[in-house]
């Protein structure tokens, strides 16, 4: 039975994208005890401060979501040198209105793969800051800055033989910042699913 | 006769916001030769890459505005220490399909007003490192962080009394910013407006 | 009688700094079982990757402060929208030679003070990215933006009274973080001072 | 002869260091008309305000080198994802005192060179925020994140001829960029060299 479910935010709304694969492979290399359910942010309006005091029924879904996961991964390509602006609005929407984020204590990871050699690095860098602010203790080490290539992921989508210990350790190292805040920093957070 | 026309970039959709209220303002300070066009944002669909063969009219609206623009005014807040995701998705949009982005070359300021102190300074960073993979030659100094003050605006909607010779330096420095862009490395751009 | 010894870094060499003030005004918001030991940057060298096979004195002695520390609280000035360079020297001495780095997994606060509206803000934003790549847990809020005025500190050197009670919250989250991890994360660390 | 002198600042003090070669090898790929200088920061103080008013030797030599170059390359390493220390204290002297900075208006163009696969590519996001904020006009495109490896050099310490192509159009866009500035924005700078 999985005591700890984990939100997966998925910075792009390509149909076969290269990063919801990745999100796939993720959910085989979690323990039994986390469920990972990635979250859709595909529906959500653009962002708009007017509508705070009436927040649509897919904002307040996706702040229940958030609400009620006990850690949230982000699996995003770099756009422009930054994340997705899908992705920002999502985020935008769950931390509004103003006190009422969903986000605040939520133990972050942060992984993304590109065709390119540097990997998502700098969208990453980015949303290190707006994580900060969100007060979402994020897994520093390992970064996970994965580049598309033959292999990365096998013929059942989980993580191909040649990267699979890398993510493997990223995965065990991002389970032990959930676990140790689950036990330490909130003790008292909702019953397990 | 304006000879330069500069799309307006408005990076909240609120129907009061202060940066709308600032772009409003900023176009009584440009010379009778620019002409200020805010951008419509809010209609855009969330951008996903399996539309970039065939995108929506609002898309093709937004990036034939931006082609036809001598030069971008980026006015915008800050949301969770950067921009909205509501202007990244507006960023992203125009900057696709690979090749063929829109914003190449148009000499960018940026401009923003918040609430708190620090007046979207770190917003303007992150959109900076946008701004410069997206090879827009980029108003440094000097840098506009206004703060939302009683005065900020007079009563006319244009900038009062206290700020308007920083506001005017600043759009005295963007406007040679675009003439020098304008005469120097792109003397074959269209005709004048 | 104090478990957790603290080592502060301050950014700037200047001897009144209101950096270094505020660091020694941290030191009397700290609670008794915490020691807060102000790190000598000044006397380091320039960082040269050819010494890291026989680092100086000055670098060994920083190394070893560090690693004796359960903490790092981090004051300092903006130069240049990023953090001063003598800071992120001190940075790069205790983080070679690759793979004996010094900062992996103290926790770690970030407090400024500039005469300038925003802050350290934007220092605070690269310095946070540096962190994060360092391993190292870093508190996310209260950021703390200060700005020098007039009562900032009192007489005795103390922050002020209209500022104490927001460095308190910020000292109380910082402890905790630092609490939270020694019992947690690194039961098995050295014994108390 | 030459028309234009270019300041390189590199930013590792490592005797063979992979940056130096590369600055070594971007004098190779400049048109006659360019000169290219590497500059000291090795024997530069630690920056400490309080020296402002009585600027060491050092410190004076190196902002009279900014002062008469018509545009800087920057070719720097990575260090714990931002700029090396060493750099960032030799931007902060030739930045000061306030108002007398060295380097505003200087054409600028970032190089950089690592081992692992995201060629400093984090390091010259923190860069172009530095010097967005000097003021200095900065090439956008095409970044260059380069990646050690066999061939990158020649044997006569060119570059290989795998990249050369690349980063001759790296320089040929920095050469049309100091050009135009010296042309338009500054046609009243200091006679040619």
């Amino acid at each position: 039975m999985s005591q700890h479910r984990i939100a997966v935010m998925v910075g792009s709304l390509r149909k076969d994208s290269f990063n919801r694969r990745l999100a796939n492979a993720l959910a085989m290399r979690a323990p039994d005890r986390f469920e990972l359910q990635q979250i859709e942010i595909g529906d959500l309006p653009l962002y708009d401060q007017d509508d705070d005091a009436h927040q649509s029924h897919a904002v307040r879904r996706l702040k229940a979501q958030i609400a009620e996961a006990h850690g949230v991964i982000f699996v995003t390509p770099e756009y422009n040198r930054s994340i997705p602006g899908v992705l920002k609005n999502a985020i935008d929407h769950a931390s509004r209105p103003y006190g009422q984020s969903a986000w605040a204590g939520k133990p972050a990871g942060i992984i993304g793969v590109s065709v390119g050699a540097i990997g998502t690095a700098c969208a990453q860098q980015h949303l290190r800051a707006i994580l900060a602010y969100l007060d979402m203790p994020t897994l520093g080490q390992p970064e996970a800055f994965l580049q598309m290539k033959d292999g990365l992921f096998d013929e059942n989508g989980d993580i191909g033989e040649q990267s699979r210990k890398f993510i493997q350790t990223w995965m065990d190292k991002y389970v032990a910042l959930v676990e140790a805040h689950a036990k330490e920093i909130a003790p008292t957070a909702g019953p397990p699913i």
